[in-house]
């Protein structure tokens, strides 16, 4: 075991765009797992657009302040337990932070199964492949036959999100920035359309690829395409929301919200549910084995854009936030068990 | 019967507020049903926010459009019938139109029941009272021991959820406009508390009333009242959205939607559906036997408001988009059958 245990500290909270100097490298001890602690040794690192909502005030868990470790959740090797429902080379998930080692309290931490590759545990198998998973199923009771729209297509969440649909006897449509991810999300994942958010009004574009309106949409972004998609809901349409990248790494919060709300909820018996996919942990397992059939039987692919080191994890993440990655980002801390 | 039919014409779409001079009383003939129509002698028109929204443009409805008569619905007793379900005599709802006759496809209408008083059929027995219950029981999910606002409190479908939410075991909050108003609420209607939108911030005062936050949020009006309660929603509440009635009258539709959507959906889990009554109406025997118990046991105080004559039908509208009612606003028209 290494001596020493480099971490990214938080050294201020951006105010407007993340920056680089928002993060300083630090050298510490390893620590001491204290009783009922788990010492970890991190391997993979999850990157996430939350990460970044995190530091704007509480969301769904206490705000981020600045002069600690970056927090992130991510996957690690047990090397020393004081849990009794942990032993050293278990892998567990949970909130490591920005470290190459991490003692965490046992009841804070999920254990995990041996997969190949254990990436997969932080994208099919992990939050991204259950998200989209229950977001699709459970939220937006996505049918057969419906029209699915989904932003932030050729994210982690996305990527799966448009294949889930499809096989569930959907027709997708996929919105992201660029032509060429685009073009990916057509020839490689079976997106049956896709808009770019970038090239003229989505409002236009969106209205091509769905002549007949959106019968789901799949909101991971918010703001705008939001707003869009909103005006172009069929009768009795579903939104399933996920989050709100696009105002996550602005300088200030929107001045307002989407036009259409509540009137075209109405006019159109429209539904809206936010959920995070803790809400449905309950229901993991059952998830987990349809999702490893899907991915077995190769009806489904599993993007991952793996950064390598632990330097990356900064530009990993503003990367990240300014739409750089494609499937599933996390960057690789350490080596794999047994490597 | 009367030998003329008279009548309000719609001669001009309002490009604000509406005025009297958007209506001109005209004289026509006492149409003649033709085959499979019923004509009807108007009782009691209803007087909805909605007629003010169905001049903006396609809601649920076509749109209205100027130089016909303007549309309502309203309870007429039949006088001749072409169409196998109706008999002279016989009660139906259905779009009358401000006019003193009209000759409806029997299709169209619903057959009601004698109730006295049978302004009854328009307010708690009608569409008022249908959306008041199955918006909290069905849209809502209302449930005992909630903390339940309801906006435009003090009108025909608040005046009934508030008091459908109290019998339910629910706290109830209205937000009303003026203290008299918000004082009648808590002192007559049993509302718990009671919020005046035209004092001070709305967000200080809903807060006082709720200070553990909001489970269900029945919209009614849209706009910063909307903004205001979203905001202080608890985790997983659930906000029933039945109308927009702060936009239905403005000059042009608002330059922006209510700030948190979707970000504080994903951050508490909310649910947000928009309904018609109609969408339940499979249901509608169950929802007036209910309705019907708690009228008859004195459970469910009947609010009406009753404008007499047939010419006061622009004031009463006009009146009622300025908040002048309390309850359910209806113009009697013409006398009870047997009177």
């Amino acid at each position: 075991m290494a001596s020493t245990n480099r971490q990214f500290h938080l050294v201020q909270l951006p105010d407007g765009p993340l920056t680089r100097d928002c993060f300083r490298l630090a050298e510490a001890a390893v620590p001491e797992p204290k009783d009922g602690e788990v010492l970890l040794r991190a391997l993979l690192m999850s990157v996430d657009a939350a990460n970044r909502a995190w530091m704007q005030g509480a969301t769904y868990r206490t705000a981020l302040s600045a002069g600690t470790v970056m927090s992130a959740r991510g996957v690690g090797e047990v090397v020393e337990s004081r849990h009794p429902d942990f032993a050293p080379g278990d892998l567990a998930f949970g909130d490591l932070g920005w470290q190459e080692y991490a003692a965490l309290p046992g009841n804070s931490l999920m254990k995990q199964p041996r997969v190949t590759p254990s990436s997969h545990l932080l994208s099919v198998y992990g939050i991204s492949g259950l998200t989209a998973y229950f977001g699709l199923r459970e939220v937006a009771q996505a049918k057969p036959g419906d029209t699915v729209v989904i932003s932030a297509a050729a994210g982690a969440v996305g990527t799966f999100a448009g294949q889930i649909a499809r096989i569930m006897g959907c027709r997708t449509v996929g919105i992201a920035g660029g032509d060429e991810k685009c073009r990916w999300l057509t020839d490689e994942l079976g997106y049956d359309a896709a808009v770019n958010y970038k090239a003229g009004p989505v409002s236009e574009s969106l209205k091509a690829a769905c002549p007949d309106g959106v019968d789901v949409y799949f909101d991971n972004v918010g703001g705008e395409i939001f707003e869009t998609a909103l005006s172009q809901m069929k009768m009795n349409g579903r939104i399933a929301c996920c989050g709100a990248v696009s105002t996550y790494d602005a300088a200030s919060q929107p001045a307002h919200g989407p036009r259409g709300v509540p009137f075209l909820f109405v006019v159109k018996r429209l539904a809206m549910r936010g959920f995070i996919v803790s809400d449905f942990f309950g229901r993991r397992d059952e998830a987990l084995a349809q999702l490893r059939s899907w991915v077995e039987t190769k009806r489904l692919k599993v993007i991952e854009d793996v950064v390598e080191g632990f330097e990356s994890l900064p530009d990993a993440l503003i990367g990240l936030l300014h739409g750089k990655n494609r499937g599933k980002r996390m960057v690789r801390i350490g080596e794999e068990p047994g490597a």
